[in-house]
């Protein structure tokens, strides 16, 4: 177990990156600010990938430990809280942070859970449903009139304020005992029980509109820093309404 | 002339660059910050670099303003504040800044004056002499086991700092579009329906529990700053789990 002043480190979470010399410059940003844990989803090219290990610089441990992950899900599981990275605006009800505003949360939340940072394809990014995963956006404030970043400068720009906040402890407030944060698949288990009853009641309806919707609901529980006490509660509260009462069967 | 209020941003000088992509990656990363004033110092290639302008990913104007330089003291000679950039210590009395700490001292020369940021070569940095002509020296505090900045990525960080030193209205949480925050009276109906659906279903029990489980759920919804808008889709929810579907009558 980790010891209650330990801040872990972030982990950096690559979504479908396309261009393998990116995973090795990313690796290589983590490594010079102390972050190792590296997961990627669907890469295109094949992995391991040697023109990665060519681009770390040294950094190789961090590729030899990089796990590879079948879904963006799969790989947030175990994580308590999730930021996307992402230049774009979005019409989601999300908070948007800098990397500065964001790192001191990362040491809050990395001293009882796990911190994810996720960060889209080199050309088009995190789609909606992969930002509506996490609990809120990060956004370098670049400059107007030409953003423009790769993968692995985003990455060392989050993974450096990460450092400097770790340098500069200011000794956050600590979570209480029972304020454990859900995991992310105390989080899919919710959103899977409370969208199936949905879908069971019709709610989520006509289907066109199904993700949108989904999406919608998602946000609103992704926002609140649910804790596991937490989690569990609404599930009783879904499974008490969803569940017909007795005299219901009687009136009809 | 600028105006007193304006602070200029720093010029960067490259001191022999012995890779032209890298320069083109130099420029990416200060023209992303709101740098534009680039200098050369012998670079090894011969200039204009057609490599140079491939890895700048449309920073161009920077490289075709960048200025060639026959020795450091000529790259100098108009700045009113220079500052080393290197990783290695050097056995010198100089100050040495980390960028965060630098940042504020580049806005307030950058007013009345000329800054500028001195980086070395790729493979051996600055030399003992290059160094004595800055007046400080700024160090990025990396990890000390992992200490592998290639030259934009210094560069980067340098003016990130610069920028963020810029910013001066951060700390704001934006909400994307139809974010009208939910106001308390339709919070108020929202937590009556919730809880009248639960009293109903016999989950809120025994009652001397009530007060305390009504607390804890209302707290999740307080918690996430909810829109009107989502208001109306948990009120829309609890509406649709808590009819009884024809079918359960049935089977009751």
């Amino acid at each position: 177990m980790q010891q209650d002043s330990v801040s872990r480190p972030p982990v950096v979470i690559l979504v479908e990156p396309q261009i393998g010399e990116n995973i090795g410059t990313t690796a290589r940003a983590m490594l010079n600010c102390g972050l190792d844990t590296l997961r990627l989803v669907r890469p295109r090219e094949s992995w391991p990938n040697p023109k990665a290990v060519a681009a770390a610089s040294g950094a190789d441990r961090v590729l030899e430990a990089a796990t590879l992950h079948e879904s963006v899900e799969d790989a947030l599981a175990d994580l308590t809280c999730v930021h996307a990275t992402t230049a774009r605006p979005r019409d989601m009800v999300k908070p948007v942070l800098d990397p500065r505003q964001a790192a001191p949360i990362w040491h809050r939340q990395g001293r009882s859970g796990r911190v994810g940072l996720l960060f889209g394809r080199e050309r088009s990014g995190l789609d909606n449903d992969e930002v509506a995963l996490a609990d809120a956006v990060v956004e370098v404030p670049l400059n107007p009139s030409f953003r423009s970043l790769n993968l692995a400068q985003a990455v060392l720009l989050c993974a450096y304020e990460w450092r400097m906040a770790d340098i500069d402890d200011r000794g956050e407030v600590r979570l209480g005992r029972d304020a454990a944060p859900a995991t992310k698949q105390e989080l899919a288990d919710f959103y899977r029980h409370l969208e199936g009853e949905l879908d069971r009641a019709g709610f989520l309806f006509p289907p066109e509109k199904r993700p949108r919707m989904v999406r919608n609901i998602r946000n609103i529980f992704a926002r609140g820093g649910l804790t596991g006490q937490e989690v569990r509660s609404l599930r009783g509260i879904i499974g008490a309404l969803a569940r017909p009462l007795p005299s219901d069967a009687g009136e009809n």
